[in-house]
């Protein structure tokens, strides 16, 4: 299935959140991971965030689709994705 | 269709990148918006993003699906959305 992780921590929290996306799906934007997981790893990948996140501060959205089939993905301005300019 | 908008502007230019945005979908986290929109109002959406854009600082990432069907929505932690809380 296909994955996109939002993500809003506090500062402290961020570049774990950050490694933890990362172990799974692929940075695009500040605060935004996608890609395609298996379910076993999607349930990794969200115990290791609950574990990681503090409720009263921490936010994070997860979609999930079954395929790609349906939807589109269009970039406007810079192109950010890629492992080389991770913020 | 449904569209998950995903952003990161230059400081100067976010407040008026998220006005925008806000006119057609609903904020849900830091530079996160999404919503049902229309075809036509998807391109209006576009067309005021290009003007406010710079290519060179600026990136917009539009998600569209024609329908939620094929797909889930999960939130962890902290529940950001709802137009109150607008940062």
């Amino acid at each position: 299935m296909f994955v996109i992780l939002v993500y809003d921590f506090a500062q402290k929290r961020v570049n774990k959140a950050l490694k933890i996306g990362r172990r799974y799906l692929h940075w695009v934007q500040n605060s935004v991971l996608e890609g395609e997981i298996s379910k076993a790893n999607f349930v990794k990948l969200k115990k290791e965030l609950e574990m990681l996140i503090d409720p009263d501060e921490d936010s994070v959205i997860l979609y999930t689709f079954r395929s790609q089939k349906y939807s589109q993905r269009e970039e406007m301005g810079l192109k950010k994705g890629g492992d080389d300019n991770i913020i």
